[in-house]
């Protein structure tokens, strides 16, 4: 209706600039958890104590727990730290543990069911290393932290997008040049399901020595031994797990065992954001593979939210 | 990439069904507060004390303030009650207890300026008061509650879109009848700006014996005695305000004044989701009229978010 129409959108645009103004993410110097986090914990909770239990007091109760401790986590420490804390809390009060069980089996299932096709384009493609790095980063779509809503569309969509975008080159040269001379690659994994597009990479990558890390227990959807199991990564290299339950590597929660390993790996691959938002700050050489999938990472990274980012972490 | 296309993908959707189905909002009995509210009132948490200090010590130490009294709250009031209490303690805090003031003004300027074009549809319409009804519903996607990202194009479009909808024939019917025959009509306003959008359709009801309820203070960008002063609803009808900061109308919270005129009045039309959530149990004789702006809403009255909705509360 054209004669609607309002008369100056640039003046009103103006008006409402101040608003728009305060959705600018501002890391405070002192915090490793936005206070953007903030909702976005308590939009997990409220989904992962709905996973762990159909009764709705608990559901309740569980959450009123999440608020008490929130109010007192340090903000110091990454959001995956505090994700932790509030995935262990519904799972204690809940009795359920590993309420994503099903969902990552079905992932892996899903994405298994994929694989030789998705291997197919790795092996017709002029540069099956950055074929398959692309869609190793296409695979990190499947975040049940992040989105809740997900399904198969996404993956696809997902897929899609990666065969439409290419990697910055530059980094690409460094990542091939860093393979070449690294004598340990440690590979850690995000999410069950995407571990099979992970699978593709690493047999690119092989004969190269390779250690792919799993979580040590489950956490939202991210991949524990059970998935490097049924995904047949154990077949084809070592698989070790972090010993924690934090969705990313926070070293000081780690085994004794994972740290050394950790330690001695010149070269780190770090899939998704959970990993990179623990990490970023690490003084290894590490290349982090994810699709950006919140407003705060996005801000952090600078590349908008849905973004496919491989960004290299020079030795400190 | 049609080479790449998964294969079954109505049997991956049904993988992930389970998931999906979590989305349900399920309301339990004894709560007026969704647990789906939660996460919701920490994004309002953020966005308020962001846009009432530029201090992000202060902003942290608000919302953990916020987190420990939400987990006090009682959820068997409605999510409005427990709006306030938000919106008082960052209030209270900040020492800035209407943060949202020049958002409320230029509001009312913005919709001014439309003003003589709105006048003019309603005017040229076959069915004046119908079409008034549609634009008063259409000026409530003014709710920086709902939507802190708003700018004019969403209301551009919601005045387009409101002219591309049909209201339901029987309560139209109804409306206009209930109108012919009351006595004392109370038109609960919702929020600035959209206060001229109701000046419209209260134009087309006059002459009427019309009151129009204000809040009795800030909160959110919610109307108050200004903004019925700004929009020029004082020269057309008596404005009272509800004595309370609560962005609805829960009785037992506003002033002794306000709750005989409720009384009193044989037709009460409210405007937005913050007057319905609190209302919607009530016995009286209601119109409701708001877009519907959240997940919450729109499982409660059945209908997507974004719908525009005219509901009528039966006399009990």
């Amino acid at each position: 209706m054209s004669t609607h129409t309002l008369k100056d959108p640039s003046l009103l645009d103006r008006i409402f600039a101040t608003t728009n103004k305060l959705g600018v993410i501002v890391r405070a110097v002192v915090l490793k958890t936005y206070l953007d986090c903030v909702p976005c914990f308590f939009r997990q909770a409220l989904y992962a104590s709905r996973r762990a239990t159909g009764d709705s007091v608990l559901q309740e109760d569980i959450l009123r727990q999440v608020m008490l401790h929130v109010s007192q986590s340090d903000f110091s420490r990454p959001p995956p730290f505090t994700a932790r804390e509030i995935y262990r809390l519904v799972g204690n009060k809940s009795g359920n543990h590993d309420s994503f069980k099903e969902i990552k089996h079905q992932s892996n299932k899903l994405v298994l069911g994929l694989y030789p096709r998705l291997r197919q384009m790795v092996e017709e493609s002029s540069d099956p290393v950055a074929q398959a790095t692309k869609l190793a980063i296409a695979g990190n779509i499947i975040d049940f932290g992040a989105n809740a809503d997900l399904d198969s569309s996404d993956i696809q969509r997902s897929i899609d997008e990666a065969m439409h975008v290419s990697l910055p080159e530059k980094v690409m040269e460094h990542f091939h040049q860093a393979i070449s001379q690294a004598k340990d690659v440690l590979y850690i994994g995000d999410n069950a399901g995407e571990i099979v597009f992970d699978k593709l990479l690493i047999e690119k990558l092989l004969p190269q020595n390779i250690m792919y890390a799993v979580r040590g227990s489950p956490v939202i959807n991210d991949v524990t031994l059970v998935d490097a199991e049924e995904a047949g990564l154990n077949s084809l290299v070592e698989v070790i797990d972090s010993g924690s339950d934090v969705p990313g590597i926070v070293l000081d929660q780690c085994s004794k065992a994972f740290d050394e390993r950790y330690e001695q790996a010149d070269l780190v691959i770090a899939k998704g954001q959970g990993n990179y938002e623990t990490l970023n700050e690490d003084k290894k050489h590490i290349f982090f593979m994810m699709k950006v999938k919140c407003p705060v990472v996005a801000a952090d990274v600078g590349c908008p939210v849905g973004s496919m980012v491989i960004r290299e972490n020079q030795v400190g």
